[in-house]
């Protein structure tokens, strides 16, 4: 019995490069990109919030998705951020992605404004919705509450399933909080539910989750690919305890700044480790600790090559 | 002794109105804007929190604006917000309100990413002031922790003045905590702090402040300006107890609906208690008792008639 579903297994929040003007450069974006589908990843979700999006502009966001496009990278494999605090950007964001062929979008919610009413959020995906008006939009919603403060509840994502049944398909939840998954998971068979962090990631298949999205897959899909493909093996345990493990490290440091200096260290590519503010790059002695870290404790390092 | 202040007096963060098709109305904003001037304002506040500015589309900010400005408002006398989570969007802002000749700016942090370090946030408002670089600029600050989270600090505020005097020059302080907008008037002389809300004026203008960015002067810029005006009188004590009063029945209702609906009620245009989502529009009943609860305690009423 195989259920059908429009994106699955293990997906990166493509990390944003900067070149040396501060602009994102595609160049290293679509060569990161290329390696991380090398890497194991199924598909990409490019401008979440370890690609720094928010402190990206519109049209710096809308040209890197073309450019990822235009470089052969299959678009039905992308599902690129596209919220906004404005139902107007976010439309536009989002009409744009549609109509590069984008198998879906990751919307967070309206940001700015913190306790929003239930029925607020809702008239605005409902509004982006109606402004893109395109039957081939696949909307999964990103629940971040700790960075977005604004969240999804059941009842709203309940009112969004049934008014818009086959467009809003699915949900990242970054919540760090599995009872949430597990609520969503049981009140909504079939809906693409993908934890945000790979802490969740084999009890959330065992309990229906299409895969993962989460940001160390920018520095360590393979392992997550390996056990998303082997997750009712007899390994599925251990393995996970060795991903829980590196992911833990991982965050004991500043994320997003110690994944760019990890893939600057191992591309000897100094530039990459440029972050935009308010993120700063991680300095050079604590680049170093995490590298070291990691090898040490986790035998981590970034073979390029081998990838290549 | 007279001190030079580039801003000064009663300013109105200008509500947006919106059209049938949901579009910002530029008939409504600039009839409303003029109006307020002659209500009391010395200055207008475009795009504020109030505004629903986050909840336009770029494109929609920098066009409403330049209606405005072709209006014939003074755009000394503007000093519209151009904050975004994007240095790249904050300074296409900046650059298009300096470009108009707007006499100032009301710049948010970085709101998406919380917890940001001080550094980050520096780098982030050096970056766009480097990029605008233009002798005309003069940023205001906008503290609206309540809202936007991340906030400013008295070393943050102290180092951008000092990396940019004559460029950083007053902050608007809508943290509700007078201890904080007291420490920065005590640090900083001369620097044009604006409380944000009409609590706070009397307190504020006697230990220095230039002003007040209310909300609420939308609807009642006349008594703030009255004050503003006599604030050294016999009077000032129980002109701040009245303005209290009425400011503490408002925000007990939703402020931005409520002061929709009001307008919508006494122009007698239902067009304009629309909102942007997440906000929704006052429900009839509730918009009712508004506007009964306001006339029967503080004999509060708009006469747009008297004033145009």
């Amino acid at each position: 019995m195989k259920v059908h579903r429009n994106f699955s297994g293990v997906i990166a929040p493509v990390l944003t490069p900067f070149g040396e003007d501060g602009s994102p450069d595609p160049d290293r974006f679509i060569e990161h990109a290329e390696w991380l589908l090398e890497d194991g990843c199924t598909a990409l979700a490019p401008f979440g919030t370890t690609s720094e999006a928010n402190s990206l502009g519109l049209d710096e966001r809308m040209e890197l998705l073309e450019e990822l496009v235009d470089s052969g990278v299959d678009p039905a494999k992308l599902m690129p951020g596209t919220g906004s605090c404005s139902v107007a950007d976010a439309a536009i964001l989002t009409q744009h992605a549609v109509d590069l062929g984008c198998g879906g979008v990751l919307m967070l919610p309206p940001f700015y404004y913190k306790n929003p009413s239930e029925e607020g959020l809702f008239r605005f995906f409902a509004e982006v919705i109606d402004d893109v008006g395109d039957d081939r939009l696949r909307v999964y919603l990103y629940h971040i509450p700790p960075v977005a403060q604004v969240g999804f509840t059941l009842p709203l994502i309940e009112r969004l399933r049934n008014e818009f049944p086959g467009v809003v398909v699915g949900l990242k939840d970054s919540s760090g909080d599995w009872s949430n998954m597990k609520s969503i998971l049981d009140a909504f068979p079939g809906f693409e539910l993908f934890p945000g962090s790979e802490l969740y990631m084999l009890e959330g298949l065992r309990n229906g989750a299409a895969g993962v999205i989460s940001a160390t897959a920018n520095v360590g899909a393979r392992a997550l690919r390996r056990l998303y493909d082997d997750w009712r093996g007899a390994n599925a345990d251990s393995m996970q305890e060795e991903i829980s493990a590196l992911r833990r490290t991982i965050q004991s440091f500043p994320v997003v700044p110690t994944m760019k200096a990890l893939i600057a260290h191992y591309r000897q590519d100094e530039g990459w480790a440029e972050v935009r503010p308010p993120f700063t790059p991680l300095p050079k002695a604590e680049a170093e600790r995490a590298i070291a870290t990691l090898a040490d404790q986790h035998g981590f390092r970034l073979d390029f090559a081998e990838a290549a």
